[in-house]
């Protein structure tokens, strides 16, 4: 199954089922409605479909547009370490987003005013489903919800003007994350899609998910060991070599711009960029 | 004033403004009532007393239960950036806690199971009264709601083994965050009051805010400037140099442990150490 967050016609936010161009509202009729607690009901599944409306005519929302904890892992494959100059240390590094840097499929990224070097990272991410402490890696893949495309945009003056990267990576309108959570029963092979991005039609990344460090079990384990996940939460699993950062001469992203990050059966998001107002 | 949150008998949470050993009930009656969002009102000053509590009868909250969001700055004291073997990168370090990490004044903190070294870090505390983006450092006094004493106890082997923070500073049970809001009227002046962490009543750390290398104006307008404040947020400025793992040998927590973090007339938070059940 395939599952959205949009806006009905009258602004109240919902989520819906995707089948083929419609999207079945999944909501309360009349009442905001959240794929968050939907996952956190357990039974997403088994919900009626509500209103039927065309694919084309909604404004969709990110996958999660409130989930309580973003989790990104960084300088997970190694050809993105080595572009950065960095080294493995053997654990995975994690910063945080804030939900208020999430943008949808088909919404403008936002190039800041006082960020430079805007550069695009596409990323495969995890939806979780059952939350809890001390996940065993063996348990993680049944904890997962689904997956969907991200796009950490990166402001890498800020990122790397100081050791932590929480302000390169939280101006708002940076975080694309869309179009569709997908359910795991429809990805027969997740290591093998490819996570591909492209910057006005050019690849820029390509490749599959098998080449993470640490993979998503792994990431689930470890994320849980020092943190509760609950469902919704979404863990951005890294970005492959490539960004525009790692390329001489470098490449950032400017207004007008178009990015695709594809990650086979998974789908592709879409975003094209504007400056801040 | 100071502004404490806590719950009320029945269990409900709420808050309440501190005279002495009273706490008068400044929530809705009946209802879960919240500190940030009386500081969004604007009119926190305005509230009429309500019920009247002795304080060591309420179980207290952290100051802000549940803050949007919580910014902490690291390597913000020359002494601590030496003990650290770092370098002043002109620019604040800034990392992100949850909610959930928070504990209240007398509330244990917990020592993880998977975690070794259990730092502490004594803290001042601001907590944003009016939020927004771009907020120049001139205006930046103006939108603070008050100030409190934190404690970002840290796992040093979880924040060291990758250049993240993140993970060694979100355990749950390792951030407390108390007694009470502390309004800027009731503070002469800030930059005299002297940050003091005592452990098992030995001063471990003691220095003035005023050795702050971004001071509060400075930091409001840096968060500002990469994301949007909001009533209720919460910016941990910082521990002066005196921490465990600075020291020869190291000093680490360990369950019975009490640690006590002062600053001046903004108060005392009081914590005893646990181990993760």
């Amino acid at each position: 199954m395939r599952y959205l967050s949009f806006k009905r016609p009258d602004g109240t936010p919902t989520f819906g089922r995707l089948a083929g161009d419609r999207v079945f509202d999944l909501g309360t009729p009349g009442e905001a409605s959240w794929l968050r607690d939907a996952i956190a009901g357990g039974a997403l599944g088994a919900l009626t479909d509500g209103q039927a409306y065309a694919l084309d005519s909604v404004d969709l929302l990110p996958v999660i547009p409130n989930p309580g904890k973003i989790l990104c892992i960084g300088l997970n494959y190694a050809s993105h370490i080595a572009e950065m100059g960095r080294e493995n240390k053997g654990y995975p590094a994690v910063f945080t987003r804030w939900a208020d840097t999430l943008v949808a499929h088909g919404a403008p990224l936002i190039r800041p005013r006082d960020g430079h070097e805007f550069d695009y990272e596409g990323e495969l991410a995890v939806i979780i489903g059952k939350g809890g402490r001390h996940i065993p890696q063996a348990e993680a893949l049944d904890r997962i919800a689904g997956y969907a495309v991200f796009h950490d945009a990166s402001l890498r003056d800020w990122q790397r003007h100081n050791s932590q990267f929480t302000p390169g990576k939280n101006f708002p309108g940076t975080g694309g994350f869309g179009p569709a959570l997908v359910t795991p029963d429809e990805i027969d092979d997740l290591g093998v899609q490819r996570v591909q991005t492209r910057l006005n039609d050019a690849l820029m990344q390509d490749q599959p998910v098998s080449d993470l460090i640490h993979d998503v079990p792994a990431l689930i384990a470890y994320c849980s060991s020092f943190t509760e996940l609950r469902p919704g939460d979404v863990i951005a699993t890294g970005t492959p070599g490539g960004v525009g950062l790692g390329r001489t001469p470098t490449v950032f992203m400017k207004a007008g711009d178009r990015v695709e990050v594809s990650i086979g059966v998974i789908g592709t998001l879409t975003n094209t960029v504007i400056d801040e107002a």
